[in-house]
């Protein structure tokens, strides 16, 4: 990595933590070079627009989760230990210190429902993604012969999904001490109902 | 209803369907004033502050779910035939005419998680009220014999609206055309679950 690489990092782990707080749209280059100490001019050289900015900030945003959630997972044995593997994981990525907010990618996902652009064209991207990925796993405890053949994998993605997102809710918004239990309890329902 | 009062509740119809697209904190009164072609001065008598408008703004919005959602499912016959009720009604509000960018406050759980104020206080309000709402109608269930003794209300209440953060999601963001058949698949494998 060389020195303007090393900057762009620094200055996107920055950016990341600050939307994961004030929402993508609250981001601006010049709010971000005053809290980096850095000149708007320097950073307008790295990210040009403020869509640059936050396509790249989803970017980062992503491969962190990628890091943090997905790879981690993928060492897990096929099938319902890779799930659950995932699920372990998915309940600590909030609470990332890099994240002081939560998920940003969460947080954009409401945020950029009605704002046509770069930014939710990426994101869209993304979320499509993670949905596949999701399928898959279920896909793989079919042919491990973990889960029914008539699990349908889009739908248990849509409902992992859905617990996901009332965790987040029920964890950031509320600060309910029930969260984890709440989110646990209805991952093992989902399993259960999907287990041969 | 006096014309003050009548001037208020124009303004606060057109804040809430501007909040439903940009987010409460998107919201000026300023930029209220110019979308409206009134005066901000007039705007600061009817608020005073932003934190005012956006507590207002999340009270009508609170009181249109409760006329749209909850009070038409509340004529249904108690137990299960409600709760069927209240998920159609849920399926069709972020359609609502008047919230051009969905539910206003589902967006407003995630831009405001991490901003202490009279707004996330109030919303913080709202949210407990609608889950004890939520658990309510499952107690009914089961002293309507409608579901097992087992069910805890609360855990159900969560997974229900797990099901609605979901579905605006994938409604809203991913403009999914299964977006209705998942989350009614999902709410019907809820509803069995909890089934006698």
């Amino acid at each position: 990595m060389n020195k303007g690489e090393a900057t762009r990092q620094t200055i996107l782990e920055r950016a990341t933590a600050l939307a994961s707080q004030v929402g993508l749209s609250g981001l601006t280059i010049g709010g971000l070079a005053d809290d980096l100490g850095l000149s708007k001019s320097g950073l307008f050289a790295h990210f040009r627009s403020k869509d640059a900015l936050q396509v790249q900030v989803l970017e980062y945003a992503a491969a962190l989760f990628i890091d943090e959630v997905i790879k981690p997972a993928l060492r897990a044995p096929r099938g319902e230990p890779r799930i659950r593997a995932l699920f372990a994981r998915l309940l600590i990525w909030p609470e990332h210190n890099d994240l002081p907010g939560g998920c940003p990618i969460m947080a954009a996902s409401v945020e950029l429902d009605d704002r046509p652009g770069p930014a939710r064209d990426a994101l869209v991207s993304q979320q499509k993604d993670w949905l596949d990925t999701l399928a898959t796993l279920v896909r793989v405890a079919i042919e491990e012969g973990h889960f029914h053949k008539r699990v349908e994998p889009a739908q248990f993605a849509f409902e992992l999904y859905a617990i996901d997102f009332a965790y987040h809710h029920s964890l950031r918004l509320l600060r309910d001490p029930n969260a984890v239990r709440r989110a646990q309890a209805a991952f093992e329902a989902l399993l259960a109902s999907a287990k041969v």
